[in-house]
């Protein structure tokens, strides 16, 4: 499970729309940050901003090979991410099915549970 | 699913470890704004802030009775941010196992598949 802070940062990188979008494009391999910036219209340096800012919060891990800068999802982190919903959607199934059983319970003071003979 | 700027707004709501803390605790069950903002230590209102974020992104809707604002969690809003992992999960392990797939096959070039004999 990530740290809390670690947390805040997966999920502030993942409210913009175009992070989120790059995250999208590197589920299907590794890319240049050229590539990346491809379906964009934006300039290189905003988006290697952008690659920067998933890189600090480990999202994705960047090796410079010459002039070319590739990046390269790490799907660890994007899975505990979504270990916080998994967990949290647990608690919650849990409860609802608690108050299902609940419901289903015979009232007591109106209708006593039936004595077997004995 | 969400849309792209419904996702930009339940990620941002959770990028708050105070707002996150809050959902935890929905989870459990429906509260009032004094027991959300009781296990901080922040203002009153300082909190009914951050209960009208998570409202305006659908994560949890308000009724007010009397004086008391009962805050209930909106699961359907936390479930369709979790789709946006599971979807782009599941594209992660396809990939994984292609490229697993790939590495078991015999290299043409250097072993050529064992003929039998006809």
């Amino acid at each position: 499970m990530l740290q809390h802070s670690s947390l805040d940062r997966v999920f502030h990188a993942l409210a913009d729309p175009t992070r989120r979008a790059m995250v999208e494009r590197l589920v299907t391999g590794p890319a240049s940050v050229s590539e990346l910036a491809a379906p964009f219209k934006v300039s290189l340096s905003a988006i290697g901003q952008q690659v920067q800012l998933l890189e600090e919060c480990g999202l994705v891990r960047t090796a410079k090979v010459g002039r070319v800068r590739t990046v390269e999802l790490q799907p660890d982190v994007l899975d505990a991410a979504e270990r916080w919903f998994q967990k949290h959607r647990a608690r919650w199934e849990r409860r609802m099915d608690r108050l299902g059983a609940l419901l289903e319970e015979p009232d007591e003071d109106e209708t006593p549970p039936p004595r077997r003979k004995s």
